[in-house]
């Protein structure tokens, strides 16, 4: 779903608060069909909602809004800007900064452990299941 | 980077261990001009490195290996797996598990404070800077 060409910019402009066709066309400069094509899909993955609204002396026209799965998608998203501020940085700094609400103190994406502890990513181990399309047993 | 189509299922073939061109193209099954393509991409933002090798008897060819940088996507490849098991479960279960290494303890992807202490996704707040397009001070 996500590998589409435009898709993780279209979640990154829902994320940020865009819900209306035009906001994302404004934004993101891709065709009408090709946004029309990308909304549905994400749709129909669960990530947003279509809803109608009329502003007035206007036709109808339908908004595109999170669900609460597609909110947390926040959290691939802010692992993918953290990535790019460590490893693509821009000359002039990080253009957002993530914070914990009411303290400010810095945060940042890693693992955890059920108890809530830290987790190293080269002590990440993956384990195939039966379900996986290379498993062996 | 990761927004163009078949980027991430390289990334991902190349998190589970691919490296030649062959594999990635036994297993994604895209055009080769395609995957040279998006392998070059990933080799020019430090993702990969591509070095030659030469099995005997056969033309020069390259592997294609994760940079420290690259293998540090991981983060974001289970960030998004996770959120895939919680809201588009397959059928039979996940294909892979998230265990820490020797105590096979389950791990999930998080926000952590400085103090190395969890944050809810709902407490995290991004705060634009003067280098972000939409700043207005």
């Amino acid at each position: 779903m996500l590998g589409e060409r435009w898709t993780l910019l279209i979640l990154r402009d829902a994320l940020l608060g865009s819900t209306r066709f035009a906001d994302f066309q404004r934004s993101l400069g891709l065709a009408p069909d090709v946004l029309t094509d990308r909304l549905a899909t994400l749709v129909e993955f669960g990530v947003l909602t279509r809803e109608p609204y009329q502003d007035q002396g206007s036709r109808v026209r339908h908004e595109y809004r999170l669900t609460p799965a597609g909110r947390e998608l926040q959290l691939v998203l802010t692992a993918l800007q953290q990535w790019g501020d460590d490893h693509l940085p821009r000359p002039d700094g990080p253009s957002l900064l993530r914070r914990r609400m009411g303290t400010d103190e810095p945060v940042r994406v890693g693992l955890i452990d059920e108890a809530g502890n830290e987790v190293g990513l080269d002590e990440l181990t993956l384990i195939a299941t039966p379900s996986h399309p290379d498993w062996t047993g």
